[in-house]
């Protein structure tokens, strides 16, 4: 049977949900490494692989195209134990992969952006940095929250949210800054992840 | 039976998404109006009707609470004709919700704030704007691409993705700033929204 194509950016959190749960799921697939200022990204762009100029993107064996990483999780996760069954569940689940997209990445992978590529360095304002900070600690705590008296983000078991959120999270101390000492939950949380068979770590930066 | 309630911000494209499918749907419920800056607002937050401190927010007659835009809208749409059966169909619809709460919202809908909120103002430095505004014609451009041949943005019958890229689209002019006349599908395709039978509007602003 045909494979199906995988183009994702090593180091980046987006792309490492995807391979993630690829992995934890046992799928064979093909990958084209699209690293950020690589002749290959610039090349899978000019060649009309990202249609909506961003990775990862899933390339079916019929040649159907799929965008945004939350999305890929879904078609890869459904039907199966990733996605819960329960219509009020499956839409709880979704909603932690809308928060992650609207109000985690885009402040907790912004400042590891900043602070880890080199061509983000003149964007990197104190400003800007205490900023992202705080709000991103507003976001951890709201995660820290929902994790009392819970293994994981939605139900008894893991599913796409738990992905989702792990993304960007995982490095949220290595890469982004933010103490995570005063998050006790979210650092098991993520060892709990970890500890999951078919568990594969984010790449390193370039 | 009892009703469902929905906290929502009148004058918010986010809220005003969910708001616009229930009337499409014909569907009833129990509306409260958070306006930005109201004490109503102030009261649902304190009272613990908005877990994650953003609006909308459906309760169920039970209790259950559901955060996020469009992850109501998937619970109240799935199993209609707002949701695609096919599994790919339904992943790329889901591509365009992510797509719009990651990169539509956070630029288009952010404008429209600074621009619209007094509140807001000064945020809205010209830089600021002149980058949003930048950024929100790649935005556009790329929905206006993905309408060539298609009257909706999945399949042949408009779909939640429709839905939750109309709730700042409808309004990218009039308070974005944005100059629609290069985009003339996407203005078609508002119209065509605004003809769905249950349309309504989205209200003025405070």
């Amino acid at each position: 049977m045909a494979q199906m194509t995988l183009y994702s950016m090593p180091s980046s959190g987006n792309s490492y949900k995807v391979r993630l749960l690829l992995s934890l799921q046992g799928k064979d697939y093909m990958h084209i490494p699209c690293e950020y200022g690589t002749e290959a990204l610039t090349q899978a762009k000019a060649t009309g692989k990202a249609p909506l100029d961003k990775f990862p993107v899933l390339h079916l064996p019929d040649g159907r195209i799929l965008n945004e990483s939350n999305a890929i999780l879904w078609y890869l996760g459904a039907g199966t134990d990733w996605v819960p069954t329960d219509p009020f569940a499956q839409a709880q689940m979704l909603s932690w992969m809308f928060f992650e997209q609207n109000r985690h990445e885009s402040v907790i992978a912004v400042r590891a952006a900043l602070l880890c590529y080199p061509e983000r360095a003149h964007l990197a304002t104190p400003e800007r940095l205490a900023a992202l900070l705080e709000d991103g600690n507003v976001i951890l705590k709201l995660m820290e929250d929902a994790l009392v008296g819970r293994n994981w983000f939605c139900g008894a078991s893991p599913t796409l949210a738990d992905i989702a959120l792990y993304g960007y999270t995982c490095t949220a101390d290595t890469r982004g800054g933010y103490d995570m000492t005063g998050f006790p939950r979210i650092t098991t949380w993520c060892a709990r992840m970890a500890s999951l068979p078919g568990y594969v770590t984010l790449d390193h930066l370039p």
